[in-house]
C-alpha cells in the first residue's frame, strides 16, 4: 500500500471534498495540520466542500462547529449534510402529517423544515398510529436505545408508511482507537430484524456529491467528476460513494480506517482508493 | 393456509419438542389451554422436551418458572437451553481465563459453570485485554445499551478471540403485539459492523435438538427423527431448525409469527412448517 | 392495495420516467394499449424519457428497438441507459488499459466508447494479468456461463482492480409468467464469494435519476423531482430508487412482479410505491 | 499466524475428521505426504473419518475415488458425505413424489435412496408441477447453468415446497491457484433473488459432526468433542462448523485458503482456527 503525501495529492484536483469527522476533525480538535492544509487550499483557489454524513445539526451549526474547533471561514453553503438531503425528500414525498424520529431535537428541525411535524418516538401514541406519515432515523443521540429502538420496531410492525436514514454510517470513531454505532447500524438492525429496506440518504448514496458538484458549478461553470477529489476516512461510505460517483478518491488513515489494518480492509472489501494518505495534514 | 388442531397433529406423534415463551407461555402467564394440552400428552405417554433459545437462566431455574406459571411436572432434565450448549463450548474450547459477557449475572452461570471466570462487559480493563479468552453474548437484558455495545465493539477491534451467541433469536414477544430484540439482533448488528463471524447456539443450530433427542433415547431407545414434532412460534429458530434437522413442524400463531401476517412471512421466507395452529390450546 | 387508472395517475405529472421491459414492452412486443398511452401523453406535452437497466446495447439501439415494436417516435436522447452510466464512470476513473468483461460484443461498446481496450473474460492472457485494468460485468448474454464466471472469479483473486456492474437487476421477465437471471444477480454471486463490493450503476442507484432529470431541465428549466413520475415493474430497482431519488413512482403489475404477489412483496420488501396500476395500457 | 507441523497437532488427539478435496487430494492427486501421515496416524491407532461436502458420489464411491488416489484402507463407514445427510432428510421429511434436482445422475442416488424418484431440472414438466414434491440442488456439475438455474427459479416461482441443498461449499478449488463455484454458490444465489431461506446440509452445519461422533463411539464408547480434530482447507464450513461443534480445528494452506491471504481472511472473517498447518503432509 503506497502512502501519499496529501498536499500532492491534492495539487492535482481544483475541487476537493472533504468527510468531516475523522478527516478534518476529530473528539480532540482538528485533526493536526488540517487548518494550515485548508489554508493553503484556499490561498492557492481550490473550490471546497464538507460532505458530511450528519443530520445532528444544520449546515449553519455545522459550520459554526468547524469554526469552534478552528477551521474559520468554511461558509454554511460550502456544507452538504445528509440531513439536507432527507429533508428535500420529505418535501417532496411526505404531504403534511407527523413524522416519529429516532434522534435529537436539533436533528428534528430538518423534519420541521420540510413542513412536518416532528414527533420523538417516545412520544408516538399507539392508539393513533394513523398520524404517522413517515418514520425517520436522524442521529444516534437523543434517545434510550434500552427502550426506544424496540418501540420503533413495534410502530414499524403496525405501519406501512415511508421509513427514512439520514446518515448510512454504521460506526464513528470517538477517541483515537474507539467507535461507537452511528445511526445507519441502528438502522440496519432494523431492516435486519424487519426484513424491510428504508429509503437511505448519505455516502455512498450518489446525491450529497450531486448537491455538492451544483453547488460548486455555481463558481465554476465547467466542473466535471474529473476536477474532483473526495478525501474520507471510511471505505464503505467516503470511498465507495466517490468511487460509484466517478470521482478520485483519498483515504486518509486518520479516522475510521485504522492504519494497521487499512490493507486489510481494502483487500478484503474491495473497495479501492485511487490514493491513501496519513492524515490531510501531512 | 390450513390451521390444524393441535391435539390432532400432536396424536401423530411419540415424541414433542416445544419453544417455551410464545407457545407454552408469555408475558401474562400460560397461553390459554397449554397446562390441560400438557396434562393429556404426559398422560397418554408424550415424551415432552422444551427447546428454548434461552441463556437466562438455569434449567433448574427455567423449570421453577414454569411451574410458577402453573405448568408443574416439567423437570429440569426436560428442558434444553441454549446456554447449556454454550457451557459447553466453553468447557470444550477454552482453556482457563476471563470471558467478557454481555447479559446477566444470572446468565454468567453458564460460564462458571464452564470452570472459567466471568467479567461483564462494562468491568473489562482496556489495559488488560490479552487476559480476555472468550466474548459472549448471553441475554438482552443486564447491560445498558447506550453505553455496553459500544464497548464490546471495541474490545472486539482490539481482540482476537472466540466469540459466542448464546442466543440466536432476533425477537420476543413482550405483550400480544408487541415484542422486543433479543440477542441475536445485538449480536448480528455486532458482526455486521465488524465484519465478523461469532459461533452461534440455538435453534435453528442443530445441536439443540440432537441435545433433546439424545435425552429422550435414554427414556425411549428406539427415536428417531421421525418421531418428533417440534412446536415453535418463530419460522427462522424453530421450524427452519425443526425442518433442517429432519423433524415434522408445527408453527403456533400464539407469539412471534402473527395470524394477519403468517401466510405472508411463509411465503417470503420458503420456510414452510409442516402444519400450522393457532396455539397448543387449540 | 388499491389499483389505479394508469391515465389518471400520468395526469398529475409533467415528467414521466418510464422503465423499459415490462413496462413499455415485453418479449412478446409492446405492452397492450402501451402505444396509445405513449401518444396520448406525447400529444399532451409530457416530458418523457427511457430509464433502462440496459448495458445490452447503445440509446441508438434501443431507441431503433422501441421503434421496432411500433413505438416510434422516442430518440435516443430520451433514452438513458445504465451502460452510459458506466461508459461515463470508465472514462473519468480508468487512464487508458484493457476491460475484461462478461457480455455481448454490442454490450462491450461502452467500454470501446470510454477510450479503452474491451477484452471478453474468455480471452484474458492469465500470464499478462498486469494489462487488465478494470473488470465489467454489462450483460447476462454473450458468453458461457458453465466456464466464464469461474474464469472471472479466478481472475479478481489474482487482481486488485475497480469492478463495474452495469445492470444491477437481479431478474428480468422473458415470458407472461418467467424470469431470467439478470447481470445484477451474476455480480451479486460474485461479490458473495469473494467478499468484494463491486462498483454498481443503474436504479436503485441516483445516477440515472440525475442524468434523466438534467436531460429534462433542457426543456423545461423548472423541472424538480415534484414533477416527476417513475413507472416500473420492479421494486428493488426502479421504486426503491425513484422513492430514494424523491420521486412520485408508479408499480406495474405488467412485469417482474406479479399481480397475485404484489401486496406480499411490497408488504414483506417495505418498498412503498405511491401507485399500484395493472400496466400502462389500462 | 503460527504455522504449527501436521504431525505435531494430531499426536494430540486420538480422533481426526478430515475434509477431503484441499486436503486429502486435489485435482492433480493425493496432497504431498498424506499418503504416509494417513499410515502413520492408522499405525498408532487414530480413529479417523473423512467429512466430505459432497453429493456427487456414494460413500462406496468417495473411498474408492480415494484409493484410486493412493488413499486405500478407508471405509465407506468412514465417509460421512453431506449428500448422506440430505438423503435422511428426504427420507423423514418427503412422503413420495417426484424430487426436481440440479447435479448429475450419481449425485440423484441420493434421491432415490429416498425411495423417492429423481427428475433433473431440465425434465420437469410445467403442466404438472403440483407432482414435484420438494427440489435439491445436488452438485454443480451435470447441467447447463446457462439454461437449467432459470428453470430452477421459474419452478420455485410457482411451487412452495421443500428445498434443499446437499452441499453448502461456496468454492471449491480446481487447479494450485484456481477455483470453480460450488453448489453452495448457484443455491445462495437462487436464495437471494428469490427472497427464500432453504434446508442446507453439510458443513459448516453440525449433523455431519453428530452424525461422524455416533460412528466413532461404535469403536470407542467414551469419545467426546474435546477428543477431535477437525482438519479443513476452508474457514467458513470447516472451521467454523467445527469451532461450533466444539472440536478442535486445524486449517490447512493446501486447498481453498491460500498461504498469501490466510491471516488477512482469518482477520476479516473472525473464523480462528485453532491450529494452522500448510498441509497435513508437512
Amino acid at each position: 500500500m503506497n502512502i501519499s503525501a496529501f498536499k500532492d495529492v491534492a495539487s492535482q484536483f481544483p475541487v476537493i471534498f472533504f468527510d468531516s469527522y475523522g478527516v478534518l476533525r476529530n473528539h480532540r480538535g482538528p485533526i493536526p495540520g488540517a487548518l494550515e492544509t485548508v489554508s493553503v487550499l484556499r490561498a492557492s483557489g481550490k473550490h471546497i466542500r464538507i460532505l458530511t454524513n450528519n443530520a445532528a445539526r444544520s449546515p449553519e451549526a455545522a459550520a459554526a462547529r468547524l469554526a469552534d474547533y478552528g477551521l474559520r471561514g468554511i461558509s454554511s453553503a460550502e456544507v452538504i449534510t445528509s440531513g439536507a438531503t432527507t429533508r428535500h425528500f420529505l418535501e417532496q414525498k411526505v404531504k403534511g402529517g407527523k413524522v416519529a424520529y429516532l434522534g435529537t431535537p436539533a436533528s428534528a428541525e430538518y423534519i420541521i423544515g420540510a413542513g412536518l411535524d416532528a414527533i420523538p418516538i417516545s412520544d408516538v401514541d399507539f392508539e393513533r398510529l394513523d398520524e404517522i406519515k413517515a418514520v425517520a432515523f436522524l442521529d444516534d443521540e437523543g434517545y434510550d436505545k434500552n427502550v426506544d429502538i424496540n418501540l420503533l420496531i413495534n410502530i414499524l410492525r403496525r405501519c406501512q408508511v415511508p421509513v427514512v436514514v439520514a446518515n448510512t454510517d454504521l460506526l464513528y470513531p470517538t477517541t483515537a482507537n474507539d467507535v461507537a454505532l452511528a445511526t445507519g447500524s441502528i438502522a440496519r438492525l432494523a431492516e435486519y430484524v424487519l426484513g424491510r429496506k428504508f429509503v437511505k440518504f448519505g455516502k455512498p448514496a450518489s446525491q450529497m456529491f450531486q448537491m455538492a458538484l451544483d453547488s460548486v458549478a455555481v463558481e465554476m461553470p465547467s466542473v466535471c467528476p474529473a476536477d474532483i477529489l473526495m478525501v474520507g476516512d471510511t471505505l464503505h461510505t467516503d470511498i465507495l460513494g466517490g468511487n460509484t460517483y466517478g470521482v478520485a478518491t483519498a483515504l486518509v488513515l486518520s479516522g475510521n480506517t485504522r492504519p494497521e489494518s487499512a490493507a486489510t480492509e481494502i483487500a478484503a472489501s474491495g473497495i479501492i482508493p485511487d490514493y491513501v494518505c496519513h492524515s490531510i495534514g501531512k
